[in-house]
């Protein structure tokens, strides 16, 4: 069973119940080639070092990860097996820091393991086989909701600015706020997107570009610094991103450089959106500060791709994501609709129970 | 007589009268090379293709240009002479768009030449190389003069951000923005730096880092996405930056990214301040709206020395300057001291008669 879908042109996770092939994003827009991983240790090496990134593509990736690993353990007693799982649960839950959807995913994980925690091994694995796959659909699922809820909010002819990739690449598909902007295309609106490069890492220039591209949606690429200056000009209608993770009072993780789009919208009064699941939502974080934030290497910022253009010697700060105070932000696009200058009331609504 | 002084460790010009050398900043920090110039279409040139980059730089390249063609030109007729020095002016004053102290300096350079409209070409030659001269002294002297009226209003153990670069290689030497917290640094002040990469060029992360690094005053290099979050966590006491042009009301033209950061430190209320010569205020433009931005080639936005990673067939705004409003200016420092909140009364008070 493929977990890649014919409405979902970009397969970036290939599933076959033994391998998990993932588009390895670094190689991107240059080279479309495939990483395969054949147990959780390469799976969590995969997110590690980005071949894979996106918040709900991470959480897609762990999971089969742990689907691998059952699988590769299944012949194994049971009480090896749950040391391996333990094991592959732990290096999965460490591979990166700020996207809550990773630990969201281990967790459903954990629980199809534990809805039969006497039964054999061959059991498990096939109950984690099928639980990793519903997770994918239902990620897709999630996001063609997300982009009705999101699309009725975007104009016709919006010229939409986002930050780094929130499209299929980022997720099993169809994409959060890139989906948005497919949904509102799909409906006959005519978007043109606004994506800014997101250094260090470029989702925006080798990610987005490629997506918007491939979907025949006019893209035009600025530097991170050109995004207040076209405000200023007026050529700009929405801001739209996604989000790594969200805090019950609403405040956003994202991609280090969104907290500055937010500041500048809010001045330009232009509406700052953000779409993401509910699985985003972390409600055990009260507000933004309890988001840890991953610190990546220097390398990232001192140069690109093996070439350098800092000098030796100099010091590098590198924060990979940043905090939007629930303030800033207009609306937050969910699967369950569209929620309207989100804060902790209307965030705890979502929940119902 | 060499253009360079001991005070100035990087001879960012170098001047005997027949030649010009500038240093390839385009080569910095991997090598320390220089660009030889010969004539006025080889400085044009080399500021078109940013050789040499900084409106005060620009101003006195642009300066020794003229004084070099006259140099070469000196033995002809004065009719001759006349047209040569035409085509030198015209050619030099099409290279950038935006910095005014390139139209300053060739103001200054056309007024050396008039003085003696009839005298013969050697005795012209000999004024315009005085006069360049002595416009490349007065831009140092300026930048000392800006670096005291500046470093009055630094803190000590300020961390400051600053974005492109504005030292040594961006003037005849000390520098605008840096040349205050090089003052500051001399007056006994720990000063630390915020680096800005400041793409697409990365003056930040090629020049300010390599500069800081050679003066050993500490530096932290970040992406241009990295200042919001830094000033949100408060770990920037204060933004300083120089000026490509100034209007009459105090909109300041500056490196694309310059806005965003003013709009940030007012959030923050963290004091946004402009370091500039005189000779950046264009007392005809009104304001910002009347500054013409240099739109830059999509290469450099695609990629980076000849690597690209952003997909073929994209499009690209480049617009190489903003333009940030004066009510976000806390304060401007010239060499006629340091103006707070600057507005178009107090500009038109710094040019008295």
């Amino acid at each position: 069973m493929s977990a890649s879908s014919e409405a979902n042109p970009v397969e970036t996770l290939r599933w076959d119940g033994r391998r998990l092939e993932l588009i390895d994003q670094r190689a991107l827009p240059a080279r479309l080639e495939y990483v395969s991983c054949a147990n959780a240790a390469e799976v969590a090496e995969a997110i590690r070092s980005m071949v894979v990134r996106g918040a709900p593509a991470i959480g897609c990736a762990a999971a089969f990860g742990v689907a691998l690993e059952a699988r590769r353990q299944e012949d194994c007693p049971r009480a090896e097996f749950d040391i391996a799982m333990e094991t592959a649960f732990r290096n999965l839950a460490a591979s990166r820091p700020t996207a809550v959807n990773l630990f969201w995913a281990l967790d459903r994980m954990r629980a199809a393991l534990g809805a039969g925690t006497r039964d054999d091994p061959r059991s498990a694995a096939g109950r984690l086989a099928d639980a990793a796959l519903a997770l994918f659909n239902a990620d897709l699922e999630t996001n063609r909701a997300i982009g009705r809820a999101g699309a009725a909010l975007v104009p016709g002819g919006a010229r939409v600015l986002t930050h780094c990739n929130t499209g299929s690449l980022a997720t099993a598909g169809h994409g959060t706020a890139l989906g948005v902007i497919r949904t509102a295309r799909d409906q006959g609106k005519r978007i043109s997107v606004i994506a800014s490069e997101t250094r260090p890492y470029l989702q925006g220039a080798r990610l987005t570009a490629w997506e918007m591209i491939r979907e025949k949606i006019p893209v035009t690429l600025i530097t991170d610094n050109t995004a207040g200056h076209l405000m200023r000009l007026g050529k700009i209608d929405l801001v739209l991103v996604g989000a790594d993770r969200i805090a019950a009072n609403g405040d956003v993780a994202n991609k280090i450089g969104t907290y500055t789009l937010a500041v500048l919208a809010e001045r330009h009064r232009i509406p700052f959106y953000v779409a993401a699941p509910l699985s985003s939502i972390d409600t055990s974080a009260a507000d933004g500060s309890a988001i840890p934030i991953e610190e990546r290497s220097a390398s990232e910022v001192t140069g690109y791709a093996g070439m350098r253009w800092a000098p030796e010697g100099v010091s590098v700060a590198n924060p990979a994501f940043d905090i939007t105070p629930a303030e800033l932000v207009s609306g937050l696009f969910t699967e369950k609709g569209a929620v309207t200058r989100p804060d902790a009331r209307k965030i705890r609504a979502l929940f119902p129970g």
